[in-house]
């Protein structure tokens, strides 16, 4: 096992793990498994990647034949805003828990800020972002910190080990801060060479937040939403300076990119469905980038958020999100 | 009268008023006179300008001399970090009614997100940052939720007629608008051709939020403060575009910067010490931009926000305040 983070929690987190965003679940069962054999002991999941049932799958595969056991992985999976409404959490994660075959998770996320009105699992599963399934955002006047509470729950019935937030942004991870018992002790951001987030990575450090970074190939993630501004891009993997020090080290573009995040001291999550991919983004903390090298890519800092989800959709309503 | 904005809270709010950030304690009674004088009706403080017993000694000037009565006025104040806790609230409110020689303020916002340890207004005021008033950022643990519900109070005592928030971004409003019983009237932000804003503007209009823009003039409203990033701009008073569209409409480029903020429905508070800058300031809503033209301005959107604590102040603790 390779480098963890140490959770405000008391548990240790690998540093580098696996995301099942877009992870098709007609192989996600194989890829899970596979990343297991390769090493990889961290994966990434949530109720929205529509995943989870063949991702514990291929957990409950690799377990059986005894290439790891289950307090050998860490496993994330997190709450999507229909099920912020303080009664929603706890069936919520236990849906969750039941798809993944498990008894607890390492790390359970609240997805995104902003609550939506409750679908019940019989209705849609997973929920998406629409009321009706195709355009009607209706939302939840559950405030934060009534679903914090509920999340805080979970962590006192050994649902979830650690639990934190996901595409937070400083003033309300801040807010947060100030009312939470059980405090977040994971902040999953877009992070990459276009979007260096500078004050948010100082705010988790300085409150002790471990920060996992995701999208870390920056437009590549996005290319097939078919996003306009991702395309117009230079992909960071043909970008000069990135192929450069890659070239130097002796490593691909996108382990240059993971190794600048990981040396930032984040948490990465990269996914690939080719297993020869997966030992290299695995590879990602057994060598260093100079600090001038690391300064050079984060100068490429530009502020472009692509995973908002009004890139997604053209309804007005999206901005609810901030 | 010019024009006005209904706010939520049924009052109507001017929609170019005079700010008072920055304008110096020595002056402010003879500016805030001259300001009346030249027709404006709202005042924009707050107790961190520190000149708020000069503007009222303004104010009680042209109100003696019958030049305007106090239901013409609508006068804004700003309840500083430090006065967060619940039971703060009011008599920060009452001390700056006090110093303004005011009943009422038509609006009273949150100066700021993050809540900042109490300082006695008898040790320092006004306060400032700084816990020791010179480098310790002390937190108060109090939530925006806390502090909100004794704004509200402030309007049920008729003390303040409105409330909101300034310098919020998107998801602590949201946040904000699940609990509040009283929803912010009003959102005062830094809006320019730099920082256009876009996703905050749609969540305002959405939720009948006024926005009052602050720095319309962008980097120039910080040379003072000697920011680099400022001074590396081309000024916006002296842009080719801006100043083009004002030669065409035989306005000043300050004219123009305002016109395109007010006819995106924005108020303005826009702050001069010479009398006839005053008046120009104030004819920013009898003249229409094109469409064409208000696009192209809104076109040079970069993203660039300078009013940010982390930008005065090299403290590594002002990121806090997101």
């Amino acid at each position: 096992m390779g480098p963890t983070i140490k959770l405000s929690s008391g548990y240790e987190m690998p540093q580098v793990g696996f995301g099942l965003w877009k992870v098709d679940s007609a192989t996600a069962a194989d890829t899970v498994y596979n990343a297991i054999k390769t090493g990889y002991r961290l994966f990434d999941g949530a109720c929205d990647y529509g995943n989870e049932k063949q991702c514990g799958e291929g957990i409950s595969r690799a377990i059986a034949e005894g290439l790891v056991t289950r307090s050998e992985l860490f496993i994330t999976s997190k709450l999507w805003p229909v099920f912020s409404d303080s009664d929603k959490v706890e069936p919520a994660c236990r849906r969750s828990l039941s798809d993944w075959g498990l008894e607890y998770f390492d790390l359970y996320l609240i997805h995104f800020p902003g609550a939506l009105k409750y679908v019940d699992p019989a209705v849609r599963y997973p929920p998406g972002w629409f009321h009706d399934g195709q355009s009607a955002i209706v939302r939840s006047q559950t405030p934060l910190h009534v679903t914090w509470g509920a999340m805080e729950g979970l962590v006192g019935k050994g649902l979830a080990r650690s639990i934190g937030v996901s595409n937070f942004q400083a003033q309300l991870v801040y807010d947060l801060l100030r009312y939470a018992t059980v405090p977040p002790a994971a902040l999953q951001i877009e992070h990459h060479p276009y979007l260096v987030q500078k004050e948010l990575l100082a705010l988790a450090k300085a409150e002790g937040i471990a920060v996992t970074a995701y999208s870390s190939f920056g437009p590549a993630s996005f290319l097939e939403f078919k996003f306009k501004h991702a395309e117009a891009m230079v992909p960071l993997m043909q970008d000069e300076l990135i192929v450069g020090i890659a070239a130097k080290h002796g490593k691909k573009p996108s382990q240059v990119l993971l190794r600048w995040a990981t040396q930032r001291g984040l948490a990465v999550i990269p996914k690939t469905s080719r297993v020869g991919v997966m030992a290299e983004n695995l590879d990602v903390t057994g060598f260093d980038l100079e600090q001038d090298e690391i300064d050079q890519i984060t100068a490429k800092d530009a502020g472009i958020r692509f995973n908002q989800p009004s890139n997604y959709f053209s309804t007005d309503k999206m901005w609810i999100f901030g």
